[in-house]
Order: C-alpha cells, then structure tokens, then sequence
C-alpha cells in the first residue's frame, strides 16, 4: 500500500468512523468457532435454493425479451414492483390509495433506499427521530452522513411516550430548534432491534402529535421483519394506509432479504411524495443506475407464480419453535431470576433482553469480554440507542442458530449473567 | 401523490437534476419501434444464461456453508476477489504488486465505486480532471454531488494534450486554484463514448507532468470495457502496475456487466491505497452494506472453473464482426463524404464519431428531432463533455442490435447526417 502522500479527503470524508457491523462481522469471522448470537442472518437452513433455481431454469428457457441477464430500469422492474404492491395490500387494513407501483423504487437492500432517503432529505446537523431502541445500521448511516438521531421518550412497554415527547418538542420550540427535525423514523414491525410492534393507538397518536406541532415530516416506516410474523400478521396496518397519515409524505420500506434470501439484496421503497421519490431516483442513477435485473426478475417470477406466500408459511412456524426453544431454555436456566428480562417475541429473529439497570453490556465491557471468552457473541444494545444508553440491554438472535447451537449460545450467555449477578 | 406539504429537501437534495441517463431511456421505452443506438447495452444474443444456469446448478448441490444466499461481507468475497486479481495479471505488464485481493472491492457495477469514491474524496466545488470527452454518467455521477469535472486538453488524435495541459496547471496555480483539483479521472481502454485507448506514452508522461506540479492526486483508471478487444489486449499496462504511478494513489475500476452480464451488477475496484479503500468500505457500509452476495458466487464458480476467458473468446469476434459491419455500411452510404469522421474502433461498444464543425446533435437540436421523427436514437455528444461542448459529435453503439438493425439503424441516421450536410 502506498502511503507516501497522504490524501485530502473530503470534509465528508474525513469524519468516518469505521461501522460497528464491520467490527463485528471481523470479530465473528476471526473466531467461526464460536456461537453467535449477534448476526441478524436468517437461518441458512431455510434458503430458497430450490426456487430459485427453478425461477432460473424457466427464465432461461424463456425465448426472446425481456432479457434478465441484461440491464433493467432505475427504478426497477414494473412487473415486480405492481406484484409487490400485490402482496402487500393483502395484509389486514392496508389500501391501495397509497400502495402503487409508480410510487415505488426497487433498492438494493432497502438500506439503500434509507440511504438515498437520508442523502435527498438531511442535512449535517439536521435531525431525525427515532424509537429508542432503533436499528444500528441506520443510526449509523446516519453519523455517516453527519446527521443527528434523536431517540423520542419511550415508555416501558416498548411504546412512544406522547405526552413525553410533546414535552420534548415544546422545549425543542423554545430553543427554536423544530425546524431542525427532518424526519421520524419507525421501524413499526417486530422491530430490529427490539422485536416489539408499534399498535396502532401509538401510531395513530403519534401523527396527532406531529401535527398539533405542525410538523408534516417524512416519516419513514420500516417494515423489514412484517413478514416473519409467528402465527398472524400484526394487525396495524402502515402508515400508508392510516388516514391520519395521509398529510404526511411517507415512505414505507421493505425487502426480500429477512424473509427470502439476504444474499440477494432486493430491497424496496414505497414512497407518497412525488419530488421525494423523484430525487431519490436522481440518485439511484448516480449510485449504480438500476438494482440488479437478475435477481429482480428470479423475485418477480416467484411472485408472478404465487410462489411467494407458500414460501413464507413454513418460515412462521419455524422462527416461532425457535423462538419457543429459546424461551425454554432461558425457563430451564432460570434467565429471568438472574434478573433479566423480554417481551416475549411474536415475530422476526431477535429477542431484546434488558439486563440488570447497573450492568454494562457494552462492546469494550468486562460482561461483554467475558462472553467472548465463553465462546458466545451478542449485539451490545448500547449501539441501538441514539445517545449510547441504556447500557445493559443485549440483543441476541435466534436467526442463524441451529437449536443445538441456539441451545449452547444461550447456555453460555446466562452462564455469563448469572457470574455478573 | 401527496403535494399538500412542501418538503424541505436538503441542500444536496435540492440541487439534484434528472440525470440524462433517465431521459434518454424514457425516449427509449416509449419508443420501442426505433432502432436504438443510444444505448451502451451488450448484445442480448451474447448474455451467459447456461453458464449462469449452470454454476446455480453447481452452488445449489453443494452441501453445506458457504450458503450464496446468505448475506456476504462488505468488501466481497475473498476468493472472488482473489480470482479477479489472478484474470486481471494476466493482462501483458500487469504486475502483483498492488493488484491484491486486499485491496479490492466488490461494487454494485464499478459505477458504485466511482460514488463511494468521489463522496470521500471531493467536496461541493473541487474539481475532477476528466478527458474531453468523458463517461457521461460520471460527470452526471460529479454534478449531483456538487463537484466540478473539468476536460483536461485533448489532441486530435484522442490523447492528453500535455504542452496544453502544463499551460492550463500553470493558469490555474496563478488564480491559486490547484489545490482545488482533487483528482484524475481516466477511460483508457476502448473508452465511452470515444472508443480511444490511451497509449503508454500518454499515460506515463500525464503522471510525469502532474508530478512536476507536485499534484500527487488519487487518481481513477475506468477499464469497464478493457476485456472487449477486437484482437488483442490494448498493450498499455494499467496505472497500478507502471512506475511513474507508484507514488499516486491509485484506484483501478472494473465491470462484469460489459463483458459478461449488465444484469448482474457485479463491479469492482482496486485501490492502492490505505484510507482511501478504507473509507469507501465505511461509506460501502452504509449503502447497503455489501453487493448481492449471490451474483458474487456465480461469478466467482466461472472463474474458479476457468470458464471466463473462455465465456470472452467468442466475444471479440462478434464485436468485431459488428464494429466491420458499421464499417462496411458506413462505406457504402458515403458516410465519410458528409464530412463525418471517426477513429475505428478495436474494442469496446462505440463509435465516436466527428460531424461537420457547425452541426449541433444536441439532445434539443434539429438534428436530433430530424433522427427521433426517421426512428433512430443516438447519444448526442455534447452530454460527454464537462463543458458541454463541442456540440459536433455523437455517440453510437454496435452493442444492442442486431446486423439488421445496425444496418437500419446506420441508414437512418446518415440519411439524416445528408440532409444536414
């Protein structure tokens, strides 16, 4: 490597820090011998090789156009995404008003779709609320880009506290600092980090809320984990749907890695606001011109085939034994009399434990250190929160495990928590 | 649509424009009767389907871990990048000394690359040195971001103007402005649009002469359509293998979706040094944090069977042939005698071609409403320089259609090119 001259980054440039992901999947990689806890992989036992290859195999016998070896469009395939919009207003309470085919753009990851979001709405130094746990990877995205999140006031049960967060924004008015507040992120369905899903009185209420302050801001819902429900859907619908929304541009996020391949990396966003999609494209032109047309047409011809839904039924009951393992064992181990504590799951991959109120989970701990040394890696929660704390909740998951291991990773951490009892 | 709310977009977000890209491939869509050589697609009788079908097949009777659908790391597969380094050194004067599989990232094209690249390196109003002309989505890519691409002189012969661009530096270090040109930016293998390859000579006395200005920049060498020789391989070596580069941090930028399949998305760049690859890894993070694990597999069997060089082979002469049979029309219509002109190609897609000094093709002239109302899309020239300017040249491309439609195609537009003369 050449580093005679050292280079003059940009402004942009000079202020990243390296992701924690990173760090994490380096640690996870250096010691495959271990048992993780940490990665939100879905469990590779339950890949769709086998529809995929047949997606391939009939595309491939398919004579003349379209061509899905070929570039495709910048927002993505028409056929795909009309088939999204499909199967998402087949889920209790949502409409088609909103859910439309031209209103949405296909990503790599829906990440990228947070990403173009962010770049179009952000400025450095601008604000964006978020729940309190939220996704890492997004806080981070955020800091990236010199953007400022800030958690709103959460009550115990996992809820935005409204008449904390009004509070909050009549100090916010006093310090003449509302029209910082760019954006509200949600991230409303068996949420990364917190397994928790947002009812709809809390979303309904926190619409009102925005609006006695006249804030119409973009809102943003992530819906990564809706489909990896146990045994029904959750029954709030989106914010797409919800009339109380309707003033509010909103962007609604979703994807195909949690709940069918993440290797394949579609991702989608569904956005109400004209010049907001708009320019989201203008820079998905700049990014990379189109998400793969590959694998946007082996994902459209599941979908066309009504392949999809079938896909997805055995995964509920699958991630829900998981779950209940997971709940057996901490049973049998006597995890919650050692003084941690959960929202049992009802979705998704990842069970949020909250830890003793003086312990420290974080990434450079003692707890976390002795983990390491008993083979056991888990998501420090700290990294959830904007401001870094709480300290002592951990997110383990129950994704990528087989139940032998799920079984010894499990065993190991309450070994650790009960030595810090 | 909701409009009832105004978003207050941010700075980056309000300055955006369609990219021209968008524009050109609505045309395209809403016109499918045209004969389109606009396009800089390959040829869809030339995608790799049963060697794609064939390595899914491969992947999907593997037993066990790596799982390809599965998420991957943000850098790319190790032994993917490891195969591309050992494909790349073959190449006559390429050497292992920075081409390494450490240094390389897996990218959404290469196009993702050059955005990871210029977000870290550039703020708004530094300047980018480019050819004249220039990839046209990357100087769309610099504009989005604020960035100032400036065309370093050229010869007529295609190559750097060297005297021309001493004289430039020396203007721009006398307004006190070199600080502001913040990297180089070269095509140098059958470039888009002009077809030219930019021969050892150039290569070695731009770096001499950028040395003499004690301007180290990074510099970026876009090979996209290097493996698409008519013949044989361009003789020049690469940046990263040429002494007169080693004190120049260096990024090499390279595709499989010219060469193999524009469908699957899969890019890389090389770079030489630390903190630069570093810190687009961070940004990589962000995006979307690593490319499409899947297609990375699939490409990584074909080189690891040694199917790829293979898979080129046939390519060559096809284009060949085709690029022969442009040459062939382009003789027979007297296309030359209309006072165009154009250096034949030996590789690559395009063909860069002179019209007459006072013509105007740009995308609103007379001259392009006169092909759109005969039926034919070219890439108006003008769009592939910083400046706009000259307004003389177009763009065509030998890449999407077929012999007949080529031929057509040709017709149509030198009937046009006639009635301007």
């Amino acid at each position: 490597m050449i580093e005679t001259k050292k280079i003059a980054f940009s402004q942009f440039g000079e202020q990243l820090e390296e992701p924690i992901i990173a760090k994490m999947l380096t640690r996870a990689l250096e010691r495959p011998e271990y048992v993780s806890l940490a990665a939100g992989f879905t469990d590779s036992a339950m890949l769709p090789k086998s529809l995929i290859q047949e997606a391939l195999s009939a595309l491939s016998n398919e004579k003349g156009l379209p061509v899905f070896l070929q570039y495709g469009s910048i927002q993505g395939r028409p056929e795909l995404r009309e088939k999204i919009i499909e199967f998402l207003i087949r889920y209790p309470g949502e409409k088609n008003t909103y859910f439309s085919s031209e209103n949405t753009i296909i990503s790599n990851g829906s990440q990228q779709t947070l990403y173009l979001s962010m770049q179009v709405l952000c400025d450095p130094g601008d604000i964006v609320l978020v729940e309190g746990p939220s996704y890492f990877v997004f806080l981070e995205l955020l800091k990236g880009l010199g953007i400022k999140a800030v958690s709103m006031p959460m009550s115990p049960d996992g809820c935005i506290d409204l008449p904390a967060l009004d509070q909050w924004l009549q100090s916010m008015k006093e310090k003449n600092l509302l029209h910082k507040i760019k954006s509200v992120y949600l991230v409303s369905y068996y949420s990364n980090p917190s397994s928790h899903s947002m009812p709809l009185e809390n979303k309904v209420g926190l619409a009102s809320l925005l609006k006695k302050w006249d804030l119409l801001l973009p809102v943003m819902e992530d819906a990564a984990y809706r489909e990896l429900y146990f045994t029904k859907p959750f029954p709030a619908p989106s914010v797409l749907s919800l009339e109380e929304y309707e003033d509010f541009p909103c962007l609604y996020l979703g994807t195909f890695s949690k709940p069918f391949s993440t290797g394949m990396k579609v991702g989608y966003g569904i956005c109400t606001h004209d010049d907001w999609i708009e320019k989201m494209l203008y820079v998905k032109g700049h990014h990379d011109f189109g998400t793969a047309n590959f694998n946007q047409a082996l994902i459209e011809y599941i979908l066309k085939k009504d392949l999809y839904e079938n896909w997805l039924e055995p995964l509920h009951a699958h991630y829900k034994a998981k779950s209940d393992h997971f709940e057996e064992i901490a049973e049998a181990e006597g995890f919650r009399g050692l003084g941690w504590s959960w929202e049992k799951m009802q979705g998704g991959l990842l069970a949020w434990v909250k830890g003793p109120e003086n312990l420290d989970t974080g990434l450079d701990s003692k707890f976390n250190q002795a983990c390491l040394d008993n083979g056991v890696f888990y998501i420090p929660g700290d990294i959830c929160f904007a401001e870094r704390e709480p300290k002592n909740y951990v997110r383990l998951s129950i994704g990528t495990p087989s139940l032998d291991k799920l079984t010894e990773g499990l065993k190991r951490f309450i070994k650790i928590a009960r030595q810090f009892t």
